[in-house]
């Protein structure tokens, strides 16, 4: 069971961010990344159709026989978790908490900003959880959905990026706000020219968390594996396009091989 | 059979433009339209996929009882026609001959520009067509995946759109091209801004022209029908998401009720 991949899921190349930081931190473990790069992206599409998306992405990954799941999507952290938890036996995780803990740690006025895709903003996933822990913070939603379009398509600075990036956060200056969630998994590949809109303002990026959280769960159930000094990797999509070996690159600074559903 | 209705599919919300035009031009005519909002862009995935939910779109149309389909999508018409003709037995037009026939009409200067998705124009579909019409025309293909997004996002003009229409049809102002066909059904919401930034060069938007050549594939096959005054329009989507609605609004100048797969 211990030599079991972990399953990791996203709508796409996103979730190679979280991918990345679970790689670095339990380099021992094999990993299974699953991209559903022929229905992508989720972000603007019904709470319903998230729910179909994700259960069919986690049956796949059950068939290919994974001791836990992280859901490295915030649209589906967002929308399908609490459904998937309820039915699937094995242990799942989002990228929601995790992201929620480090920004309440970091935070100092109290005033935090989440980005994330229209889907995962409207759910008020993020705004929940933070208010559940906290009562007295103030949190703004922004809803960013062309940052996703300007990364897939390499878009990752120049005036078209500042010119987006102005337009959406100009709000979190206005409001004073100290902390911001990088609430999307694409986001992290942005966050330079964020960082240098948002002057002073701690930006938070949930991957390196669900990585911790990741060991924490394996740690829990007994499940980490010890034996392996270099996990495998295998990397499933669910559209044959040679476009997410260009942008998995960009995300992972490598070249991988993928493998068609 | 006459009674019947045109069936129409898109990707999502662009073929609108196409179906707003057959509307115009046939009025009596019953249309059913379907967008694939559940999946939603075809524009950056492969052949294979776009093949698998362009015949998906077809039977669903089928079962639909229709006397003819429009395929009023770009990407499809590029990837996917030829093999829903071989395979179907009723009337299927798709988007890409229009297109061509007008600019061979308007351009002058035989130096015609192509603008559409990835998967649009790295199938040559247009610039193939253009070729096999006339050898000595000079065709210049350039990709645009930021448009689609952008008339997606409600962005019809202002900085982030004038940035992105010089980023991507700079070329042609030094190719000096004439005529520039907008080989995408959103593209038409952003003819204003494309045309201020082309001075002089004819745009064509082929729905005017895909609404003719429906009239025509009717009259041929004895399937007009002369008895209503006003047909039926159904939508139908993939995806319950309440935006196509808000989307639909925008291309057609009206409010639709959609139904749900």
């Amino acid at each position: 069971m211990k030599n079991r991949a972990i399953g990791v899921f996203d709508s796409g190349v996103g979730g190679l961010t979280v991918f990345k930081e679970i790689e670095k931190l339990l380099p021992g473990e094999n990993i299974k990344y699953f991209g559903d790069t022929a229905r992508v992206p989720y972000g603007n599409k019904s709470k319903s159709t998230i729910i179909k998306f994700s259960t069919e992405n986690m049956l796949f990954l059950l068939k290919e026989k994974v001791k836990m799941v992280v859901v490295a999507c915030n649209t589906s952290s967002s929308l399908a978790l609490d459904y998937l938890k309820d039915i699937f036996k094995i242990p799942i995780i989002g990228v929601i908490e995790a992201g929620v803990n480090k920004a309440l740690t970091v935070s100092s006025n109290r005033r935090i900003g989440v980005i994330g895709t229209k889907s995962t903003i409207d759910s008020k996933s993020y705004q929940d959880l933070i208010k559940s822990k906290d009562k007295k913070i103030v949190v703004f939603g922004q809803s960013c959905p062309l940052f996703v379009h300007l990364v897939e398509e390499g878009f990752l600075n120049g005036s078209l990026v500042n010119e987006s990036i102005s337009l959406y956060l100009n709000r979190f200056i206005k409001e004073k706000v100290d902390t911001v969630i990088l609430g999307c998994t694409h986001y992290p590949l942005l966050k330079k020219p964020i960082s240098c809109y948002l002057k002073n303002v701690k930006i938070v990026d949930s991957a390196k968390e669900v990585a911790i959280q990741t060991k924490e769960v394996l740690i829990n159930n007994d499940l980490l594996n010890l034996k392996n000094i270099r996990g495998k990797k295998v990397f499933y999509v669910s559209d044959e396009s040679k476009s997410f070996g260009d942008l998995a690159e960009l995300f992972l600074k490598r070249s991988i091989k993928t493998v068609k559903l």
